[in-house]
């Protein structure tokens, strides 16, 4: 076994080797990791840019908050900073490698305890090594009747992701808004209670989210000013009937369109999901593989695309939606979605009969209702080696501004040499649009022209107004860099706010684009 | 024209009178007051306690953002403190009058232009001095389709609410949830754009609420960080249908079952509205006075609840909700509704041809669609010379604690000998319990009586785990105390952003029980 290579910034070798031993006092010795190949885990499986930027020094899995005081202490002292995360797995936005090498990383994964299920009030409290797969088992083991909502890869953590401001796809797709009570620890080791749990025995403390005084739980998502230990998540009650359908559209142009009739069903609930349109690349990936169509450089022609979309008799574009409850007001709300849809030439519908044993159709039917599954991995294959990274602008429901951003993507994207290949998930007036590049692991010239299109993405988005609401490591800074009206103030505040709360400036730096004190000003690499 | 006689603190009378020349400057001799007779309005018109310990020193109202930086530079300059109010218009919590004696109140009404209705995503962008009427009568002028959801008093302002985190009785009766982008003066004279808006010509500033990295719009609400200066609100479309209703039960504890009925029906949505299950005295007070049926001293005997409950039509608990949609979605729901609510003994159902002409009923109405209205005003009519203050604890829906929190308040009520005089209004999984104490502004036992009955109250709520979302500026104090999980660690973090966002402390200093750095550890009078 070979130690890592790569120390804590202005940490030596020795005081490195002190700090390890201080870690395995605290956690044991089979939770400190330090090994060159134990630390394999902790790299971004799909990075961008050279590995070693993102590379950890060691990392540390403690088993609860008293070994997190305790971790935090030691890392206090050395002033070793700390990459903090739950599961660990969204490879789209670096996976579990820190932002900045040399960090230690503070793997929760051995947090996974299901607190609490309350059938009554439909929540459930978990910690941050519960996956989805974790959740949804557990409440089927109990005969429990509440749904979850995942996000596409059922691998993902519900704390970690809820943290992120990730979506699903069931009507609780827009996960922050469903947590209620979060318990967080300070790099001063202070734990906290937010919300009603900030009094001892509350009655309400995972049933109203915002307590009394200043609610401080939005300030902790995305953020590096604590770590949150444990959180309520509030569940869907399983509603009398449920039917997904598609609906297929033949011109990429449609897109722009299909938002326009899209947004008065979803303002008025009569599409109460977090429904997705997806564009056919992404819905072929799942199905078949880009080579078995196309062997040549470039994005895929128009041709075969066509050719695509015939084999597998889906759209340019696909609606996925759900009617969800009695028999009566589903029929109801289909009749006018329906009606509505109807408007986009060469519209089709389908039902879960229409599209038996399909796996687009299967997964997407059971993300709607909140069955977690790794169907959607199956893009990996769309390329041989396939890695891929997600660029996220924002969107209001608007035909003209989807059809803008698509524009704006594809163009850039086909510059490049790459395909456009995304969705747009509808919350509700928000649009959440997520154009993933596919890349291969192995190819160096891909990789270097897949960093330049994102930063040619974030540019151009941003001079139209379009920011993006999450990303990967590599792309934090430029990112921030974009949200920069009144010279930055929104950060201004966050940077106070971190030198409050975290002065040392130890947990996850440049998490966000917020660095400490110390490392602001010159551009980190 | 008598000058205040209250001075801001630790400030010489010399010294004000020039810093009320230099606001003169900003803002023009027309919009700062001091004589005492123009600081009335800027009274607590309810006091309990002697009106001395929240007087302010004088008032200015600037006419935008820029006025207001200039304001804080001379409250920075001179260290006095600032008591931030939007239309202050809750007489329940304090009106206009600041926490802390001698503050001057910086009175934002001049700034009440309604900046953006934006009908194709539904919402409105607003300044501070907006109130409710305002909104609605330009929705109506300009043929809008949107509703809005308003506090109960019309008069009150669509910002100040939503930034207390009040409640109204629609679907959006939830202010807090439905409000998108913030802009935020800091201490400094720093102007912030959350979310989106954080983003230079943002195209979602108003449609995705979030952003990107620390979502910080929460940590402004109830808080005194900075001055919110607008923010966008959305708006509910304009349903297909809306059919109120108002269910009477007749036995006091009927609320716990009426509120385990309820549950379910909210949780899944049959009620999609912020729904009230009203006490028979509140419900009576907009129709008739006390004085009509009952002379005597101490709470109402049983034998004239009864004889007003019979003349009236009502019950001893009356649940107002409302049905939305098309008609068949109506019918659906209704017949749930009604099959849950006739278990129990004694349920009366009524729709609004039933209750044509009765005022309750109408503004409940009203109310459960969005037009503002004075009528629960009539409640001052309840008692001569009435005044009231609100305890609010939150619940989970859940009979039990529902019927526990009505018996601890009423019997406790009747002990000080008042009457009980509330209502539940149940948002979604959560229940904010509104109690509202009755007394005589000119009678000085009943205030003491008030008094030890309100801190009994939230002493002997807190020891069951029921804690107060909102109170009036007496209880700030001793309702944070009572949110003191872990040595009040969440008190520790709002303190610390208190002093990293307004180090000189010049900022509402006591609102929400946060006080600046120098007046923390003693307690303020």
């Amino acid at each position: 076994m070979t130690t890592a290579p790569v120390l804590p910034p202005e940490v030596s070798r020795a005081d490195f080797e002190q700090a390890l031993g201080e870690l395995r006092g605290v956690v044991g010795p089979a939770w400190v990791f330090h090994e060159e190949t134990r630390l394999l885990g902790y790299q971004d499986h799909f990075a961008i840019l050279e590995q070693s930027l993102r590379a950890p020094s060691a990392a540390v899995a403690p088993a609860g908050v008293e070994e997190i005081q305790r971790v935090l202490a030691i890392a206090r002292n050395r002033r070793i900073p700390l990459w903090v995360v739950s599961t660990g797995r969204n490879l789209a936005y670096g996976a579990a490698a820190p932002r900045k090498s040399g960090c230690i990383v503070l793997d929760l994964k051995r947090m996974n305890r299901i607190l609490e299920v309350n059938e009554k009030h439909a929540y459930a409290v978990v910690e941050p090594g519960v996956s989805y797969f974790d959740l949804y088992n557990h409440l089927q083991k109990i005969g429990s009747k509440l749904w979850i909502d995942c996000a596409a890869p059922g691998w993902g953590g519900v704390m970690g992701n809820l943290m992120d401001r990730g979506v699903g796809y069931t009507p609780y797709g827009e996960h922050f808004m469903w947590q209620c009570g979060m318990q967080v620890v300070l790099a001063d080791g202070t734990v906290v209670e937010t919300g009603m749990g900030g009094q001892p025995g509350s009655a309400a403390a995972h049933t109203y989210r915002y307590g009394r005084g200043p609610w401080v739980d939005g300030m902790f998502t995305q953020a590096n000013f604590g770590i949150a230990t444990r959180l309520g998540v509030q569940l869907m009650p399983e509603p009398p009937g449920y039917r997904p359908y598609l609906v297929t559209f033949p011109e990429e142009d449609d897109v722009g369109q299909v938002t326009d009739i899209l947004r008065p069903l979803k303002l008025n609930l009569l599409i109460p999901n977090a429904a997705v349109t997806v564009e056919l690349n992404l819905e072929a990936s799942v199905a078949v593989s880009r080579a078995q169509y196309f062997s040549g450089e470039g994005p895929l022609p128009d041709s075969v695309r066509r050719k695509i979309m015939a084999d597998l008799n889906v759209g340019m574009w696909n609606f996925y939606g759900a009617l969800y409850g009695p028999e009566r007001v589903m029929d109801n709300n289909w009749k006018v979605i329906e009606e509505s849809f109807a408007q986009v030439k060469g519209a089709r519908f389908f039902f879960e009969k229409d599209r038996a044993g399909e796996p687009a159709f299967g997964y997407r039917a059971k993300l709607m209702r909140g069955i977690p599954n790794m169907t959607e991995f199956g893009i990996l294959n769309w390329m041989p080696n396939g890695a891929h990274v997600g660029f996220s602008p924002m969107a209001a429901v608007d035909g003209r501004t989807a059809l803008a951003q698509y524009h704006l993507a594809r163009d850039l994207a086909h510059k490049y040499g790459f395909d456009y290949t995304g969705e747009y998930i509808v919350g509700w007036r928000d649009m959440h649009h997520v154009f993933v590049i596919f890349y291969s692991r192995d190819n160096a010239d891909q990789k270097k022209r897949v960093y330049e299109l994102m930063n040619a993405m974030i540019d151009d988005a941003a001079a139209r107004g379009y920011g993006e609401y999450r990303t990967h490591l590599d792309f934090m800074d430029r990112i921030a860099g974009t949200y920069n009206w009144n010279d930055g103030a929104l950060m201004r505040v966050n940077q106070r706010i971190k030198d409050a709360l975290d002065p040392l400036g130890i947990l996850a730096p440049g998490k966000s684009g917020i660095w400490p004190a110390a490392l602001r000003g010159t551009r980190q690499p």
